[in-house]
């Protein structure tokens, strides 16, 4: 496919400075792209980058200088790229249908143009919204609802009782209602607990491969519109996560955190159970919360706390080894002074 | 299904306050329950919810004063609930016998009412106990045993040379029996050591969704009877666990590790090789356990040390930057002070 | 089998020490070996156990002192034990051919003598080299390769286009070319970036149980010859990781970021995006490495520093509580210092 400048910025709605003719073949990042391709700058480290780009054009924000090349100006170039690289991707056709090796159980109901992969397993009673794409070795559990136009990778759970918007991506290896990590302590052995609740997963939702979401002891597990999640997260039971959440992989959240929208936890951290975490809240890697965090702060370290704070207490850190000999010094000058006096 | 509290407290051995005759129709948690209800109060932090609910009976320690409402007095409310609440709770009938797509291979053993789901793939000389249950894409290699009533969830595998005891419950996308990390330094590369050892798991343990669990090298890894294994955890080579532990989500544990029964290692944890940690030991969430913990210290930080002596040391670290400071006025008043005499 | 000392020293290159015509009839670690099995001597911690070992014969370096059994002395012992080990380990025979359940798409390539699982699907296109094994229940994307004498275990997503050289073993619920976690903001919710780019995987790579390794966004996340990888390690996308590196369990690992060759990253470690880490660099457990790493320099702690640093700095925070203490009392004692003078 080929595309003027004029055409891409259109569709984007950037400005162009230079030749608004010049044709476009394909997309590629700033070190990649060739004479034909469009690409993006947005990351200052990379300014390198721009300056010996092959790119024919580049779409850029309203600070950066122009490099000679056409560009298209715009307040988020990745973005605006993201959009443009959709029109050179060609989205695979899976085949409509049910393959004939995929074994459905009783009153599954499914919607018009579902792709249900080879050796899927879908119990008595599950519905699939139209346009799903139900990849090979996944299992549905039943009474389970799963959304329109979903990607349901190879090789996922889904149990039963799970209820799954429109949009929605799941990696391979995801388990979605697993049970709830419970047990009551009765004589020195654990009874488990029965977990009867459910698992709510919101519209545009992505989430990782071998990521697992526990169901609800009662009620539910809930993840709501927007939220992506990364590889290898352990998300426990009763847990709710807002709109729009950035969960980065190996993150572990324990029973019954509440957390707003807008959140960014990095990866590797951990939350401790029943905490609140408020809207637009970010908490750097690592770091395990264990108090509730208010709405907008961001926090860090174990126990995670103001990030400022943390970085400042972190810096004093690497001065403890020269603190500790300064100490000494002053108790050895101190003693002198007090004989003398 | 109905019970009088009379007939519930004689089920599990409490002392009735308030009218024995009221009739129970469904158990929930103490924020969500409604008239007809039990419910139970173990959490003192959900007191609020104590003095509101609208259950029509509540399960409460011998501590927890009354809230008007008809109580069963225990020592251990959770436990007592839990018990009652598998009253209403109806286990699904899996369907009893072999899907006809299963593949199982020679002299395979099944005991009496098994259920062996779709595309389940059974190898050469596995012995399935009676009453257990395999869903759905489970593979289970040659020579390996599951015991009675157990219930493996799809999508598991079981490699080769696996025994698991009875009544054990596994989640989906567990891994039993994937190579010890053993490699041995040769020229710059490294050459892979055969891992010929087997995975035993006792009886009434459960393992968590996308657990990973190494086969010894030579030997066995072993999981003794009771212990509790949340998701995303993993075991390493020759690592053995007593019973009744409970090892929380994203730990992980090195090689030839020895941990005694009752320890409880919370989430995130990591455990260096060869270490032991005695019975009833404890290890607060994301510790680095560097040296072999004695029986019944609760331990924390990295290095894991006492719990409490971390705490000390984490609390004198958030006065660091204040300390620094400090020191450096008492620096330049002791100058002065060394002028002046 | 029955070996002599002589033919073992013979294949491996060492010196005997003592009778070299003893029979050897098995292998087996220092403190289970018995009569007639040849074991292993290469950890210090270990020495009471060489005293009292059952074993006919112990293979040593060149340090260990006698025990008076007979001996090979050889500078790396625990590789010659590898070699030696193989000889009685049997290798399972897989059967060859395809699974009459295995699921194959148009122009699949499929080399000599390979085993193709039950329920296996291999999508369009794909080319699995001779010699290799794909156990059952595994899924492989369409234009995907696959090497020669690769041992793929049962249920493993390869997702497409993907490239595995010859000699790898991906161990039970890895999942190779999941999408990178790529997403631009736009008005408070997320653009999911398409990510179009590959992984390779160079020749004798391990990877672990439910590792997940994310395709590049363009390019590719790149693991080179020789590298091994424990279980549940996250690999974003683009990554590249260099040649004999050794990743422990339940790493991660961000995007871009550049691995040199025979690095070793110890157990839960965090590497965040765009750093490098030099050639023959060591990471110790949980450190998070906040920036690139020079090779051969061996790193601890978050943020990761000179390990030598880091542990001078964790001696000292030990002492912190007591430093407080002897703060104060300096301050008091030059107080009066002040008042005297």
């Amino acid at each position: 496919m080929r595309k003027t400048l004029r055409e891409l910025s259109e569709m984007v709605g950037g400005e162009i400075i230079g030749d608004p003719l010049v044709l476009i073949k394909g997309v590629a990042p700033l070190e990649e792209a060739k004479d034909g391709d469009i690409t993006f700058f947005a990351n200052s480290k990379l300014s390198h980058f721009l300056k010996k780009t092959q790119a024919s054009a580049v779409i850029v924000d309203c600070q950066t200088p122009g490099n000679g090349k056409p560009l298209i100006r715009i307040n988020n170039p990745y973005a605006a790229f993201s959009r443009i690289m959709e029109l050179w991707v060609t989205a695979k056709n899976y085949s409509l249908g049910i393959h004939p090796t995929a074994v459905l159980g009783e009153q599954v109901k499914l919607g018009d143009n579902v792709s249900i992969g080879a050796y899927v397993v879908i119990d008595d009673r599950v519905e699939i919204g139209e346009g799903t794409i139900i990849r090979p070795h996944t299992f549905i559990g039943e009474n389970s609802k799963v959304g329109k136009d979903c990607h349901i990778h190879p090789r996922i759970t889904i149990a039963e009782n799970i209820e799954i918007g429109n949009n929605v991506i799941i990696h391979s290896g995801a388990v979605i209602g697993s049970d709830g990590f419970g047990f009551a302590g009765e004589n020195g052995t654990y009874r488990k607990i029965p977990q009867i609740g459910k698992v709510i997963i919101g519209n545009n939702v992505q989430i990782g491969a071998n990521v697992t979401i526990d169901r609800a002891t009662f009620g539910k597990t809930w993840i709501k519109d927007g939220t992506k999640i990364d590889n290898l997260v352990q998300i426990a039971h009763n847990v709710e996560i807002g709109k729009n959440c950035i969960i980065v992989a190996q993150v572990g959240i324990c029973g019954s955190v509440k957390i707003g929208d807008n959140v960014i936890l990095a990866g590797q951290v951990g939350i401790v159970e029943h905490l609140t975490i408020g809207d637009g809240a970010k908490v750097a890697a690592k770091s395990v919360v264990t108090k509730s965090v208010p709405a907008g702060k961001f926090v860090s370290g174990y126990p995670a706390r103001d990030h400022n704070e943390e970085k400042r207490i972190k810096a004093s850190i690497s001065r403890l080894p020269s603190l500790l000999k300064k100490v000494q010094e002053l108790s050895r000058k101190l003693e002198k002074c007090e004989k003398r006096s």
